[in-house]
């Protein structure tokens, strides 16, 4: 790269994970957005899109606008940054497009101004990218992306962010080509749930953060239930129980959809299974008549990467 | 002991542990209840209190009664089991009297049957006599009671228990001598949460495990924050706030009420400091005017003892 630039890669991301709503998330190894950032003498953000989606050019409209004019406005010196945007992550994909943008552009704007701000401050960042996309600061794409692995989001306000360690898991993802608007998705969930329900999904989420601590990918599977937001999400993904069913026959441990859908992820403890869920997938799929795209990857305890 | 017979000693336990109601408990290591186990040629349970508390002899009126003769159930030989009982966990304190009453009856009599009983066994057994004391099975003071530590009980039906590491924690416990009945406390619960509580409330669970298992006292500190339970429980317990606050200040790591009430505990990371939020809680409760005990134990990695 020429000096005073960088090229990002910049990780695909699972929110939620199942019983985790809102507090857990992990990094993908693929598929990931690549950006060329070069620091400018001009206060501001300059963005061209090197793809075909057509996003809005203008910093305050764009999720990696918002985030770099959120970075710049705690940076002194007259500069600013342009940045070549390549999508390689659907839009509205489910798998954190947004965030991939939104964490990427601010993790290499700061090896741009050697490293000054922390990894907690660049999620910050990163978060008013994250409301160009969606109307909401959330972090549950953001810090996986930043940080790698499995990350739990004990409180966003304020931020408290952990690693949890886990063992290797692969990850198949099936990503159907339909619109689901994330403020639609969440929109139609309930406001109060059964306090029961709510005793179940914290004895799962315990029960999930447990196992991949053990190494137990039993507990892993038993735990990757769902009986609050599932139920009523699923019913925006086409097929979404027999495609879940058919995973599971195939070998998968556990999964469900990935943030607000519409993809759908589902873990495996080998590629060799994760390769048999996705066939199963594909084959639920091919006879629904929505057009669809798969990824068979892994958990990666690398985020964004800098070359 | 005499041949045919036990020495049982069985320890109090705390559940619930502040956001993990209903699926968190640990082991203390005392108080603890008393008992001798002896072998009978005569189907049935034969009870003998050897204490002040009066409790019913009658065994389907009595925790141990009860325990004991779901056991026997599952016993085709003509046999039951005397039980000499000395209760040194005063029952109704909030700390697991009538789990240790029924943990240890059933973990002493499968003693003496060559422990041809699971351990999952015997907490289904126990369940039986628990249900006795408070109308409801729950294994939230019995599962940490027979195995020991901290205990996950990520589901109930199918029971599913999951112990969880720790580093050294000592407890402080204040028992104020008044009554809260646990089906009072269960009934002032609302049966309806916010959405967005229950997900503070997860993200705590989740936090609570990680910090055990990373033995990270800070995280494990931060985590005990219940928005749910404690609000509306607290209000039947003197002094809660003053208590918790003081304790806090004497260098606890966190804490809230044991079980339904109306004991309360707190964590520390070491004796000394366990001595000091103890000084701290008399002080509260001296002014107070409310009867009450303290004690300064360990979470024990050894639940019911045998001799």
């Amino acid at each position: 790269m020429e000096k005073g630039s960088v090229e990002v890669f910049s990780p695909a991301t699972v929110a939620n994970v199942v019983c985790g709503f809102d507090v857990l998330g992990f990094a993908l190894d693929g598929p990931f957005d690549k950006m060329v950032i070069r620091k400018i003498a001009k206060k501001g953000v300059a963005i061209i899109n090197k793809d075909d989606y057509n996003l809005p050019t203008e910093p305050a409209k764009n999720v990696i606008g918002g985030a770099l004019l959120a970075l710049l406005k705690e940076v002194p010196e007259e500069i600013g940054f342009e940045v070549e945007s390549t999508k390689l992550i659907k839009p509205g994909s489910g798998i954190g497009s947004s965030a991939a943008s939104a964490a990427g552009s601010v993790v290499g704007a700061n090896q741009l101004l050697n490293n000054r701000f922390s990894k907690e401050e660049l999620i910050h960042f990163a978060m008013c990218g994250e409301e160009v996309a969606s109307g909401s600061k959330h972090a549950d794409n953001i810090a996986p992306c930043i940080y790698g692995g499995i990350i739990l989001i004990r409180s966003s306000s304020p931020l408290d962010i952990i690693s949890i360690p886990a063992p290797p898991l692969f990850v198949t993802i099936l990503h159907p080509q339909i619109e689901v608007k994330t403020a639609d998705s969440r929109g139609i969930l309930k406001k109060q749930i059964l306090l029961k329900d709510a005793v179940t999904q914290w004895g799962n989420v315990a029960g999930l953060v447990a196992g991949f601590m053990k190494n137990d990918y039993e507990l892993i599977g038993r735990s990757l239930v769902d009986v609050i937001v599932e139920p009523i999400r699923s019913i925006l993904i086409p097929c979404f129980d027999e495609l879940k069913n058919k995973s599971l026959a195939a070998g998968a441990i556990g999964g469900g959809i990935s943030g607000s859908g519409p993809s759908v992820f589902m873990l495996s403890k080998n590629e060799a299974t994760a390769k048999d869920v996705e066939k199963a997938m594909i084959a639920v799929y091919q006879k629904s008549g929505v057009d669809f795209h798969t990824h068979v990857t892994t958990i990666s305890n690398q985020g964004v990467r800098i070359k």
